[in-house]
Protein backbone atom coordinates (compact mmCIF):
# COMPACT_ATOMS: atom_id res chain seq x y z
CA UNK A 1 0.00 0.00 0.00
CA UNK A 2 1.54 3.46 -1.38
CA UNK A 3 2.17 6.00 1.70
CA UNK A 4 -1.14 7.45 2.74
CA UNK A 5 -2.35 10.96 1.59
CA UNK A 6 -4.48 13.25 3.20
CA UNK A 7 -6.37 14.69 1.06
CA UNK A 8 -8.02 17.28 3.09
CA UNK A 9 -7.30 18.45 6.31
CA UNK A 10 -10.05 18.83 8.30
CA UNK A 11 -10.66 21.82 10.15
CA UNK A 12 -11.91 19.65 13.37
CA UNK A 13 -9.66 21.18 15.81
CA UNK A 14 -7.68 17.83 16.21
CA UNK A 15 -4.12 16.61 15.90
CA UNK A 16 -3.19 13.96 13.83
CA UNK A 17 -2.70 11.99 16.81
CA UNK A 18 -5.93 12.46 17.88
CA UNK A 19 -7.34 11.78 14.00
CA UNK A 20 -5.03 8.41 14.64
CA UNK A 21 -7.35 7.61 17.34
CA UNK A 22 -10.86 7.65 16.30
CA UNK A 23 -13.00 5.08 16.23
CA UNK A 24 -13.51 3.48 12.68
CA UNK A 25 -16.61 1.83 10.98
CA UNK A 26 -15.70 -0.14 8.11
CA UNK A 27 -17.73 -1.80 5.49
CA UNK A 28 -16.74 -4.61 3.34
CA UNK A 29 -19.41 -5.06 0.38
CA UNK A 30 -19.83 -6.56 -3.07
CA UNK A 31 -20.29 -9.51 -4.65
CA UNK A 32 -16.63 -10.68 -4.63
CA UNK A 33 -15.06 -12.57 -1.83
CA UNK A 34 -12.12 -11.10 1.21
CA UNK A 35 -14.77 -9.42 2.89
CA UNK A 36 -15.32 -11.31 5.92
CA UNK A 37 -12.05 -12.71 5.74
CA UNK A 38 -10.47 -9.08 5.39
CA UNK A 39 -12.11 -8.22 8.45
CA UNK A 40 -10.75 -11.12 10.15
CA UNK A 41 -6.77 -10.07 8.99
CA UNK A 42 -7.81 -6.90 10.61
CA UNK A 43 -8.33 -8.69 13.71
CA UNK A 44 -4.93 -9.98 13.34
CA UNK A 45 -3.96 -6.66 13.89
CA UNK A 46 -6.27 -5.73 16.61
CA UNK A 47 -5.32 -8.67 18.65
CA UNK A 48 -1.57 -7.19 17.93
CA UNK A 49 -2.41 -3.67 19.33
CA UNK A 50 -3.80 -5.43 22.41
CA UNK A 51 -7.47 -4.96 21.54
CA UNK A 52 -10.54 -7.24 22.72
CA UNK A 53 -12.22 -8.63 20.32
CA UNK A 54 -15.80 -9.52 19.60
CA UNK A 55 -17.06 -11.87 16.68
CA UNK A 56 -20.33 -11.29 15.84
CA UNK A 57 -21.25 -14.13 13.14
CA UNK A 58 -25.05 -13.54 10.98
CA UNK A 59 -24.47 -16.66 8.92
CA UNK A 60 -26.24 -19.78 7.72
CA UNK A 61 -24.34 -22.51 9.00
CA UNK A 62 -21.99 -23.41 11.67
CA UNK A 63 -19.57 -24.89 9.12
CA UNK A 64 -18.58 -21.10 7.52
CA UNK A 65 -15.50 -19.51 9.49
CA UNK A 66 -14.52 -22.60 11.40
CA UNK A 67 -10.88 -21.90 10.25
CA UNK A 68 -10.88 -18.49 11.64
CA UNK A 69 -12.41 -19.08 14.64
CA UNK A 70 -10.17 -21.90 15.81
CA UNK A 71 -6.94 -18.93 14.80
CA UNK A 72 -8.76 -16.27 16.61
CA UNK A 73 -9.27 -18.56 19.72
CA UNK A 74 -5.92 -19.90 19.96
CA UNK A 75 -4.79 -16.51 19.95
CA UNK A 76 -7.58 -15.46 22.37
CA UNK A 77 -5.56 -18.66 24.54
CA UNK A 78 -2.11 -17.37 23.42
CA UNK A 79 -1.84 -14.28 26.05
CA UNK A 80 -3.29 -11.54 24.02
CA UNK A 81 -6.09 -9.93 24.57
CA UNK A 82 -9.56 -11.60 24.94
CA UNK A 83 -11.21 -13.34 21.90
CA UNK A 84 -15.64 -13.45 22.39
CA UNK A 85 -17.21 -15.42 19.50
CA UNK A 86 -21.07 -14.92 19.22
CA UNK A 87 -22.97 -17.38 16.74
CA UNK A 88 -26.44 -15.68 16.34
CA UNK A 89 -28.33 -18.38 15.03
CA UNK A 90 -26.60 -21.57 14.17
CA UNK A 91 -28.10 -23.57 11.79
CA UNK A 92 -29.76 -20.50 10.08
CA UNK A 93 -30.91 -21.54 6.88
CA UNK A 94 -30.25 -19.63 4.24
CA UNK A 95 -32.42 -19.80 2.02
CA UNK A 96 -35.80 -17.87 3.14
CA UNK A 97 -38.48 -20.82 3.72
CA UNK A 98 -41.97 -19.71 4.16
CA UNK A 99 -43.21 -19.57 7.64
CA UNK A 100 -39.50 -19.91 9.06
CA UNK A 101 -38.36 -15.71 8.79
CA UNK A 102 -39.96 -15.20 12.16
CA UNK A 103 -37.26 -16.82 14.03
CA UNK A 104 -34.24 -15.95 12.19
CA UNK A 105 -35.82 -12.35 12.82
CA UNK A 106 -35.68 -13.01 16.38
CA UNK A 107 -32.35 -14.22 16.25
CA UNK A 108 -30.86 -11.73 14.53
CA UNK A 109 -32.51 -8.99 17.09
CA UNK A 110 -30.95 -10.61 19.47
CA UNK A 111 -28.16 -10.84 18.42
CA UNK A 112 -28.05 -6.88 17.76
CA UNK A 113 -29.66 -6.34 21.13
CA UNK A 114 -26.37 -8.23 22.51
CA UNK A 115 -24.07 -5.99 20.54
CA UNK A 116 -25.71 -2.86 21.19
CA UNK A 117 -25.02 -3.98 25.38
CA UNK A 118 -21.44 -4.29 24.36
CA UNK A 119 -20.83 -1.22 22.83
CA UNK A 120 -22.70 0.51 25.57
CA UNK A 121 -20.00 -1.57 27.69
CA UNK A 122 -17.20 -0.76 25.69
CA UNK A 123 -16.66 -4.70 26.01
CA UNK A 124 -15.05 -4.79 22.97
CA UNK A 125 -12.16 -2.48 20.89
CA UNK A 126 -12.65 -4.28 17.26
CA UNK A 127 -15.83 -5.55 16.50
CA UNK A 128 -16.68 -7.69 13.68
CA UNK A 129 -20.30 -8.06 12.49
CA UNK A 130 -20.23 -10.78 9.60
CA UNK A 131 -22.37 -10.73 7.36
CA UNK A 132 -24.44 -8.31 9.29
CA UNK A 133 -25.67 -6.73 5.99
CA UNK A 134 -28.39 -9.53 5.41
CA UNK A 135 -30.24 -9.05 8.61
CA UNK A 136 -30.47 -5.10 7.60
CA UNK A 137 -31.09 -6.20 4.49
CA UNK A 138 -34.19 -8.07 5.36
CA UNK A 139 -35.59 -5.88 7.97
CA UNK A 140 -34.64 -8.26 10.68
CA UNK A 141 -33.04 -5.20 12.59
CA UNK A 142 -33.88 -1.92 12.21
CA UNK A 143 -31.31 0.29 9.97
CA UNK A 144 -31.99 3.66 11.64
CA UNK A 145 -31.34 2.27 15.07
CA UNK A 146 -28.34 0.38 13.43
CA UNK A 147 -27.00 3.75 12.17
CA UNK A 148 -27.99 6.01 15.07
CA UNK A 149 -26.22 3.30 17.46
CA UNK A 150 -22.97 2.97 15.89
CA UNK A 151 -22.79 6.58 15.60
CA UNK A 152 -23.39 7.48 19.40
CA UNK A 153 -21.19 4.67 20.05
CA UNK A 154 -18.53 5.99 22.69
CA UNK A 155 -15.08 5.66 23.46
CA UNK A 156 -12.68 4.17 20.62
CA UNK A 157 -14.54 1.22 19.64
CA UNK A 158 -13.91 0.19 15.85
CA UNK A 159 -16.80 -1.59 13.84
CA UNK A 160 -16.26 -4.05 10.83
CA UNK A 161 -19.23 -4.58 8.83
CA UNK A 162 -19.72 -7.68 5.96
CA UNK A 163 -21.52 -8.48 3.50
CA UNK A 164 -23.39 -7.94 0.41
CA UNK A 165 -26.08 -5.24 -0.70
CA UNK A 166 -24.94 -2.26 2.36
CA UNK A 167 -27.85 -0.06 2.76
CA UNK A 168 -27.23 3.08 1.13
CA UNK A 169 -27.91 4.61 5.09
CA UNK A 170 -24.65 2.28 6.18
CA UNK A 171 -22.50 3.41 3.82
CA UNK A 172 -22.87 6.46 4.50
CA UNK A 173 -22.53 6.13 8.27
CA UNK A 174 -19.10 4.32 7.08
CA UNK A 175 -15.55 5.97 7.36
CA UNK A 176 -14.58 2.59 4.53
CA UNK A 177 -16.13 1.30 2.60
CA UNK A 178 -14.45 -1.21 -0.13
CA UNK A 179 -16.08 -3.27 -2.29
CA UNK A 180 -15.10 -6.99 -3.13
CA UNK A 181 -15.97 -7.31 -7.13
CA UNK A 182 -15.32 -11.22 -8.47
CA UNK A 183 -13.11 -10.73 -11.24
CA UNK A 184 -12.77 -14.65 -11.41
CA UNK A 185 -14.02 -17.88 -8.90
CA UNK A 186 -12.92 -21.30 -9.31
CA UNK A 187 -16.82 -22.50 -9.53
CA UNK A 188 -17.25 -20.35 -12.57
CA UNK A 189 -15.01 -23.19 -14.23
CA UNK A 190 -17.40 -26.12 -11.81
CA UNK A 191 -14.64 -26.41 -8.96
CA UNK A 192 -15.80 -26.29 -5.53
CA UNK A 193 -15.03 -24.66 -2.85
CA UNK A 194 -12.26 -26.53 -0.63
CA UNK A 195 -11.20 -26.92 2.84
CA UNK A 196 -8.39 -24.20 3.71
CA UNK A 197 -9.43 -22.02 1.47
CA UNK A 198 -13.32 -21.33 1.78
CA UNK A 199 -13.85 -22.56 5.35
CA UNK B 1 -21.39 -16.22 1.60
CA UNK B 2 -24.18 -18.17 -0.35
CA UNK B 3 -24.02 -21.29 -1.01
CA UNK B 4 -21.57 -22.27 -3.84
CA UNK B 5 -23.31 -23.09 -7.02
CA UNK B 6 -21.12 -24.72 -9.85
CA UNK B 7 -21.74 -22.99 -13.39
CA UNK B 8 -20.22 -25.42 -15.03
CA UNK B 9 -19.18 -29.08 -14.75
CA UNK B 10 -15.80 -29.16 -16.01
CA UNK B 11 -14.90 -32.89 -18.26
CA UNK B 12 -11.54 -33.66 -16.52
CA UNK B 13 -12.10 -36.96 -15.45
CA UNK B 14 -11.68 -35.58 -11.36
CA UNK B 15 -14.53 -36.53 -8.62
CA UNK B 16 -15.91 -33.02 -6.45
CA UNK B 17 -13.07 -34.59 -3.89
CA UNK B 18 -10.50 -34.43 -6.11
CA UNK B 19 -11.20 -30.89 -7.22
CA UNK B 20 -11.77 -29.61 -3.47
CA UNK B 21 -7.54 -30.94 -3.14
CA UNK B 22 -7.03 -28.91 -6.47
CA UNK B 23 -4.07 -25.86 -5.14
CA UNK B 24 -5.67 -22.58 -5.83
CA UNK B 25 -3.82 -19.61 -7.34
CA UNK B 26 -5.62 -16.37 -6.46
CA UNK B 27 -4.98 -12.37 -6.73
CA UNK B 28 -6.10 -10.13 -4.57
CA UNK B 29 -5.68 -6.86 -6.67
CA UNK B 30 -7.66 -3.37 -7.18
CA UNK B 31 -6.94 -0.10 -5.36
CA UNK B 32 -8.87 -0.71 -3.01
CA UNK B 33 -7.93 -2.49 0.68
CA UNK B 34 -8.37 -5.65 2.19
CA UNK B 35 -6.10 -7.16 -0.16
CA UNK B 36 -3.23 -8.26 1.92
CA UNK B 37 -5.74 -8.33 4.55
CA UNK B 38 -7.89 -11.02 3.19
CA UNK B 39 -4.53 -12.72 2.15
CA UNK B 40 -3.53 -13.03 5.95
CA UNK B 41 -7.17 -13.52 6.75
CA UNK B 42 -6.79 -16.59 4.47
CA UNK B 43 -3.62 -17.64 6.41
CA UNK B 44 -6.11 -18.02 9.82
CA UNK B 45 -7.96 -20.51 7.52
CA UNK B 46 -4.85 -22.41 6.06
CA UNK B 47 -3.01 -22.31 9.85
CA UNK B 48 -6.37 -23.80 11.20
CA UNK B 49 -6.09 -26.53 8.60
CA UNK B 50 -2.43 -27.35 9.64
CA UNK B 51 -0.61 -26.38 6.51
CA UNK B 52 2.28 -25.13 6.95
CA UNK B 53 2.82 -20.91 5.74
CA UNK B 54 5.40 -18.92 4.21
CA UNK B 55 4.93 -15.28 3.94
CA UNK B 56 7.08 -13.40 1.11
CA UNK B 57 6.88 -9.83 1.62
CA UNK B 58 7.05 -7.29 -1.02
CA UNK B 59 7.16 -4.14 0.69
CA UNK B 60 7.94 -0.30 1.15
CA UNK B 61 8.74 -0.20 4.78
CA UNK B 62 8.88 -2.92 8.21
CA UNK B 63 6.53 -0.76 9.47
CA UNK B 64 3.73 -2.55 7.62
CA UNK B 65 2.09 -5.87 8.35
CA UNK B 66 3.72 -5.96 11.97
CA UNK B 67 0.45 -6.41 13.42
CA UNK B 68 -0.25 -9.59 10.85
CA UNK B 69 3.38 -10.77 11.21
CA UNK B 70 3.29 -10.92 15.33
CA UNK B 71 -0.22 -12.60 15.29
CA UNK B 72 0.72 -14.93 12.71
CA UNK B 73 3.65 -16.14 14.50
CA UNK B 74 2.03 -16.20 17.87
CA UNK B 75 0.24 -18.78 16.25
CA UNK B 76 3.30 -20.33 14.36
CA UNK B 77 4.60 -20.61 18.26
CA UNK B 78 1.45 -21.58 19.73
CA UNK B 79 1.40 -25.06 18.51
CA UNK B 80 0.21 -25.45 14.97
CA UNK B 81 1.45 -25.56 11.22
CA UNK B 82 5.29 -23.46 11.05
CA UNK B 83 5.00 -20.05 9.72
CA UNK B 84 7.67 -18.64 8.15
CA UNK B 85 8.26 -14.44 7.60
CA UNK B 86 10.48 -13.44 4.71
CA UNK B 87 10.85 -9.83 4.29
CA UNK B 88 12.48 -9.21 1.11
CA UNK B 89 14.04 -5.86 0.83
CA UNK B 90 13.46 -4.40 4.72
CA UNK B 91 13.76 -0.23 4.12
CA UNK B 92 12.74 -0.43 0.12
CA UNK B 93 11.49 2.88 -0.72
CA UNK B 94 8.34 2.62 -2.32
CA UNK B 95 9.42 5.68 -4.50
CA UNK B 96 11.69 4.61 -6.92
CA UNK B 97 14.38 7.38 -6.93
CA UNK B 98 16.54 7.64 -10.39
CA UNK B 99 19.79 4.95 -9.47
CA UNK B 100 18.21 3.37 -6.70
CA UNK B 101 16.07 0.68 -8.84
CA UNK B 102 19.27 -2.01 -9.41
CA UNK B 103 19.11 -2.93 -6.04
CA UNK B 104 15.39 -3.55 -5.51
CA UNK B 105 15.39 -5.20 -8.26
CA UNK B 106 17.96 -7.35 -7.27
CA UNK B 107 16.19 -7.70 -3.93
CA UNK B 108 12.87 -8.63 -5.46
CA UNK B 109 14.70 -11.28 -8.23
CA UNK B 110 16.42 -12.37 -5.00
CA UNK B 111 12.92 -13.21 -3.04
CA UNK B 112 11.41 -14.50 -5.90
CA UNK B 113 14.23 -17.14 -6.12
CA UNK B 114 13.47 -17.97 -2.44
CA UNK B 115 10.07 -18.87 -3.35
CA UNK B 116 10.98 -20.83 -6.28
CA UNK B 117 13.39 -23.19 -4.28
CA UNK B 118 10.38 -23.29 -1.57
CA UNK B 119 7.80 -24.61 -4.35
CA UNK B 120 10.21 -27.03 -5.55
CA UNK B 121 10.64 -28.81 -2.42
CA UNK B 122 7.13 -28.18 -1.72
CA UNK B 123 8.18 -26.02 1.93
CA UNK B 124 4.91 -24.58 2.73
CA UNK B 125 1.25 -25.73 1.54
CA UNK B 126 0.31 -21.90 1.81
CA UNK B 127 2.16 -18.85 0.61
CA UNK B 128 1.44 -15.02 0.64
CA UNK B 129 3.28 -13.36 -2.03
CA UNK B 130 2.24 -10.01 -0.65
CA UNK B 131 2.52 -7.01 -3.18
CA UNK B 132 4.25 -9.08 -5.77
CA UNK B 133 2.32 -7.06 -8.35
CA UNK B 134 4.59 -4.92 -8.15
CA UNK B 135 8.02 -6.33 -8.69
CA UNK B 136 6.13 -8.07 -11.88
CA UNK B 137 4.92 -4.77 -13.08
CA UNK B 138 8.15 -3.11 -12.67
CA UNK B 139 10.21 -5.86 -14.38
CA UNK B 140 12.38 -6.71 -11.19
CA UNK B 141 10.77 -10.43 -12.09
CA UNK B 142 9.84 -11.89 -15.30
CA UNK B 143 6.46 -12.30 -15.82
CA UNK B 144 6.32 -15.46 -17.93
CA UNK B 145 9.26 -16.84 -15.78
CA UNK B 146 6.25 -16.52 -12.51
CA UNK B 147 3.41 -17.67 -14.58
CA UNK B 148 4.93 -21.10 -15.60
CA UNK B 149 6.76 -21.37 -12.38
CA UNK B 150 2.97 -21.31 -10.60
CA UNK B 151 1.34 -23.18 -13.56
CA UNK B 152 4.09 -26.24 -13.28
CA UNK B 153 4.28 -26.46 -8.70
CA UNK B 154 3.98 -30.02 -7.61
CA UNK B 155 1.62 -30.86 -4.69
CA UNK B 156 -1.12 -28.80 -3.55
CA UNK B 157 0.26 -25.76 -2.57
CA UNK B 158 -1.86 -22.99 -2.71
CA UNK B 159 -0.66 -19.05 -3.48
CA UNK B 160 -2.54 -15.57 -2.60
CA UNK B 161 -0.82 -12.82 -4.92
CA UNK B 162 -1.52 -9.38 -3.90
CA UNK B 163 -0.85 -5.98 -5.25
CA UNK B 164 -2.52 -3.14 -7.54
CA UNK B 165 -2.13 -3.33 -11.37
CA UNK B 166 -2.12 -7.28 -11.26
CA UNK B 167 -0.45 -8.20 -14.57
CA UNK B 168 -3.14 -9.59 -17.29
CA UNK B 169 -0.96 -12.86 -17.93
CA UNK B 170 -1.40 -13.46 -13.41
CA UNK B 171 -4.69 -12.81 -13.91
CA UNK B 172 -5.52 -15.48 -16.56
CA UNK B 173 -3.18 -17.77 -14.59
CA UNK B 174 -5.27 -17.27 -11.57
CA UNK B 175 -8.17 -19.56 -10.14
CA UNK B 176 -9.61 -16.82 -8.22
CA UNK B 177 -9.39 -13.39 -8.47
CA UNK B 178 -11.17 -10.23 -6.48
CA UNK B 179 -10.72 -6.66 -7.47
CA UNK B 180 -11.01 -4.44 -4.22
CA UNK B 181 -12.33 -1.19 -5.05
CA UNK B 182 -12.61 1.55 -2.75
CA UNK B 183 -15.94 3.44 -2.02
CA UNK B 184 -14.98 5.43 0.58
CA UNK B 185 -11.79 5.87 3.04
CA UNK B 186 -11.52 8.08 5.93
CA UNK B 187 -8.26 9.81 4.13
CA UNK B 188 -10.63 11.67 1.57
CA UNK B 189 -11.93 12.67 5.06
CA UNK B 190 -8.79 13.86 6.06
CA UNK B 191 -7.98 11.43 8.40
CA UNK B 192 -4.67 9.57 8.78
CA UNK B 193 -4.04 5.72 8.87
CA UNK B 194 -3.99 4.39 12.89
CA UNK B 195 -2.61 1.21 14.23
CA UNK B 196 -4.73 -1.30 14.64
CA UNK B 197 -6.51 -0.32 11.75
CA UNK B 198 -3.82 0.10 8.96
CA UNK B 199 -0.75 -1.55 10.68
Amino acid sequence: MPQGKVEVVPDDGLTTRQRRRQAVLAVHTGHGKGKSTAAFGMALRAWSAGWPIGVFQFVKSPKWRVGEEAALKALGAAGGPPVVWHKMGEGWSWIQRPGAERDHAAEAAEGWAQIKRDLAAETHRFYVLDEFTYPMKWGWVDVADVVATLAGRSGTQHVVITGRDAHPDLIGAADLVTEMTKVKHPMDAGRKGQQGIEW
